[in-house]
């Protein structure tokens, strides 16, 4: 016999069952309450802390009782994805444990670019049929087409099936979008064609809606992406679906809603409807792109990491499940390799680059993606980077939503910081993380071997399990906010790789740090560090600091201009044949460059100016 | 309170419940018993007789006694579309009156022609990548090809689903289909692309399966279309559709699942699958065409009678809901006009016409199609006519099914007949009708108005309801078989319309009859019929009868040269784009060549030899 027990999530005031054997996670994700998870409920991050403030929680395990603290789990703290409720309680999920809306960037550089989309708009005017004229609808519109020396090989089915009524209620006037050819949609004087470009990212998407005919920019939006309520890393999504093959159909469902959601939105700004969408770019990484379109993943995250599909493809609105048009195209932009995908194409396409000196564009994020550009020479690595940058897997990470510690300055005794919403902080996000690792080091309050030292100020816990305390229990509302040794170890690793990805691909075209003529931080991560304590951890080359550009999020722009102009459409697809792909993972110098740059450098931390 | 009764159909063995204020014919469509109708259940027509053999039949209406004769009301026969049961009944249906499988032609003239199909198979031998070699799946295949010079501009979205794994599976060897560029399907070698050519007619659907490479036939067969529970004629459709919107997505659904059929059939029969189909050519008329896609056609039943689509597409199969091969391709032939669609395109295709002179190819239906074709000249017109010769709307009428007089001679006293099946009579098939009147006319048995004359052998009724006995009770098992003054008026106005076109064809061309080189008659009803009575009742042109040729299913033989050439599915659409059509609706004088073309000719019954 099974019961069920109802139980009430705070602050947002939602009640629901439980089944007697139903972790907490596994029943937020069935009533659509978003709870954050790095691992995709693996039990391995600690994203997903929550605390019993009404009920009895249960006995904690030993997963919970290594990562939280005797204190807090006589509060009632207890991890999401373990515990099961063993009675009617009342659940508090704090800001840190919710996947809520984070703060994103989609601003990008928006280029002045010549308007020549792709999807051309036709405007017509017909006269009726009648008796002694009883020529079909799909050639008068096609004859009509073919005087004024437009392209038309046929119509899409699904448009036929609305447009014999629309032509009739419109007068026999209005216009058509063609693509290679193929009228894809239609609409009447007064209504305009529009256009969607979309940065798919594994943490967030990114949406920018324009009017296909001028080229203006309507809306721009920015959302997190839900499917990373079932993890936040491409190897967590493989390794997912690898041992519950339905998870794939899960997430490119999840995918698919948010782009809708995320269309609806954009939409709604402007006082549009979807159904005028003719045609969508999509720029997302190579595994965010084959979910999407329902393909296979696992041999992407299995050696030698062969993506099924790379070449620039287009698909029907409809066979994605996307409410657009009903015959209306979307473009998704080439893939480079397994780990660099149609988004850093985007990024590639929107950067501006030095055209005398070779240039290095990265995208850090839990995968990063680096590549030398010189001239027509286009070189690329990817590296795993982990979700510490993102606020994962960190023992009081989050995203870089509100309450988060993003900036950190630590003199004497004193550490200054600032949160996102200048509020009591809750957590730690990305840029935090970096800045406050780059001060312990700067500080001498960990060696460049990243051990933090004993005796300092703010320094507490055993010799195996020290901690430097960013934020007393005061500062932060009664929940003192840490970082562990473990998180400093998941720091260096990541800025190792990041650094010994970079080593290899200047090895690799034969080019030393001095040659580089610009170093170019894309993505919305790398938009708000600091490059100064990124240079200081040795995350970065050792350039002065003028040599560096943040560029934000570059892959929704490169989106938005394949979407407007056929030439850097077909830019993008040349770009994707000329770059030269090569695997770290079959380097046999990368784990030897990469223990080398797991330390600190020596020398102090620069000053901004510089 | 409502209370429904349990109904046992006969001789199906099927009991089932009836609502109080259900009809019959309502109850059998819900419980998937196929029963006749001509009208769509409309009441208008007379072929969905049944017989209460227990329980009590309800009080015959009005509507049932104007056709249903004292003894057999008697006897418990009533009209299932109009009959509402009262209490628990035992119901039997006789052949007439049941959708059930019929006999159709598919042998058509299979001409020999040069295999170069559309879809193209390609076969390729790849090597697998490797950590020095991470190219793509797609792009592996896609440089293979290129090195071929084989076009390849693209993967169907839905074949790479299950490319990455096939073509691992199949250790990286095996062919692709391409259709325009796209590759949309592939397969190991030891499987076979498959290709499926199918006349999708009002009445019945028949299939040619064959190997897409080598260009054989592999199968063939012909099945009643289910469409036909809901009516059997395009005004009919249009009508239903317009009190009924829903009606067009479940006529939709009846042709979807009749082809899927088909083709499961088909494969069944040579030990292979229907996901092997990689391309299917579909001949339709207009309305089949439009419901398949799911077009707008109320347009076509209303003037000026214009079609949504005339010119050929392509359509990917799973946007029909095909169970083809995932990528794999539909090809709609050209429609001329709303009356004249693509499988009078495939039957010009078939036809083999005489090059020095003009001639004349009919479909012969419930619509008639018929075109002159002199040289690259081709002039097209059509006209309704009825569902007689199909058997619907006459008083004994039938498919030709079992049991159907098929053939009918006079001679004096004696009536000679032939049935289908050569068992006991059941009712009259169209060539049986079409031969029994003929014959009754050069027997004097009725005059050239029609009209049965009294005092003859085998006649009998009131002077305005006289009928002729076909077969007495004891020839037909009980229930006579009779031809009345309705069924022969219904017949005189079939032939007469069908004779008036032809004669405004010609006067718009201006030719003469004798000018003529041929006269093709298609379909499955052209070729059982004996033209001889088809010439002594004046349905043809007066010409000689060596002038004539039968040539059976050609529309199916069109659409397989289609899949299997290049070169003649140019030539569809170029006929199709030539073709002048024009409406006799609008012909003033075609009213006036009707009237006197309902008469039969003075002259007498030709033999068959001249």
């Amino acid at each position: 016999m099974t019961s069920s027990y109802s139980i009430a999530f705070e602050p947002m005031n939602i009640a629901v069952d439980c089944g007697e054997n139903e972790t907490l996670l596994d029943c937020a994700r069935r009533h659509r309450i978003r709870l954050a998870t790095s691992c995709g409920g693996q039990g391995t991050c600690a994203s997903c802390l929550i605390q019993f403030t009404e009920g009895s929680p249960p006995q904690a395990i030993k997963a919970e009782k290594d990562i939280i603290s005797p204190a807090r789990l006589a509060q009632g703290w207890r991890r999401a994805c373990l515990v099961r409720p063993i009675g009617d309680s009342t659940v508090f999920v704090p800001p840190r444990s919710t996947a809520a809306p984070v703060r994103t960037h989609v601003e990008g550089n928006a280029a002045d670019i010549d308007i020549d989309p792709p999807v051309k708009t036709v405007s017509f005017e017909l006269s009726p049929p009648n008796m002694e004229d009883t020529v079909a609808d799909d050639k008068r519109l096609h004859d009509a087409l073919k005087e004024r020396d437009e392209e038309c090989t046929g119509f899409d089915p699904a448009l036929l099936r609305s447009l014999s009524r629309d032509l009739r209620g419109w007068d026999w006037r209005g216009w058509v979008a063609t693509f290679k050819g193929q009228v894809i949609a239609a609409g009447s004087v007064d209504q305009r064609p529009l256009g969607l470009a979309v940065d798919l990212g594994t943490t967030n998407i990114s949406g920018i809606l324009v009017d296909l005919k001028t080229g203006s920019t309507l809306a721009e939006k920015g959302m997190e992406n839900p499917q990373t309520s079932l993890g936040a890393d491409l190897i967590t999504y493989a390794s997912v679906i690898r041992r519950k093959p339905e998870a794939a159909e899960q997430l490119r469902h999840l995918s698919v809603t948010a782009l809708n959601q995320l269309a609806a939105d954009l939409c709604l700004e402007c006082q549009e409807k979807p159904e005028r969408i003719v045609e969508a770019t999509i720029a997302g990484n190579t595994m965010m792109h084959h979910l999407l379109l329902g393909l296979p993943v696992h041999q992407l995250a299995m050696s030698p990491f062969v993506p099924a599909l790379s070449r620039a493809s287009d698909i029907k609105a409809r066979d994605l499940g996307l409410e657009f048009a009903p015959g209306g195209n979307v473009h998704l932009l080439p893939n480079i390799a397994g780990f660099v995908g149609g988004d850093h194409i985007a990024t590639l396409l929107a950067a501006i680059l030095p055209s005398d000196k070779p240039a290095i564009i990265m995208d850090i994020g839990t995968n990063t993606e680096i590549s030398l550009v010189d001239g027509e020479h286009v070189t690329s690595v990817s590296c795993p980077s982990g979700p510490a940058f993102e606020g994962g897997h960190l023992s009081h990470g989050m995203r870089a939503a509100e309450g988060a510690i993003e900036l950190v300055r630590i003199k004497g005794d004193e550490v200054h910081f600032e949160t996102i919403g200048d509020g009591v902080p809750v957590g730690i996000c990305g840029s935090g993380v970096l800045d406050a690792v780059a001060q312990l080091q700067a500080t001498g309050i960990c060696n460049e071997r990243g051990q933090i030292q004993d005796g300092q100020c703010r320094v507490q816990g055993d010799p195996d399990k020290r901690e430097f305390v960013l934020a007393t229990k005061e500062e932060a509302g009664g929940n003192e906010i840490t970082l562990t040794q473990d998180d400093i170890r998941a720091v260096q690793l990541a800025k190792g790789a990041i650094r010994a990805a970079t080593d290899q691909l200047l090895e690799k075209t034969g080019f030393a740090e001095k040659d580089l003529g610009q170093v170019i931080i894309a993505g919305a991560f790398g938009n708000y560090i600091d490059v100064g304590s990124a240079l200081a951890i040795g995350m970065l080359p050792d350039l002065p600091y003028r040599k560096f550009a943040q560029i934000g999020n570059a892959a929704g722009e490169g989106a938005r201009q394949v979407l407007l102009s056929n030439k850097i459409r077909a830019e993008a697809r040349d770009l994707a044949r000329r770059a030269d792909y090569f695997e770290l993972a079959g380097a046999k110098s990368f784990m030897k460059t990469f223990g080398a740059r797991i330390n600190f450098p020596e020398k102090p931390l620069r000053k901004s100016s510089e």
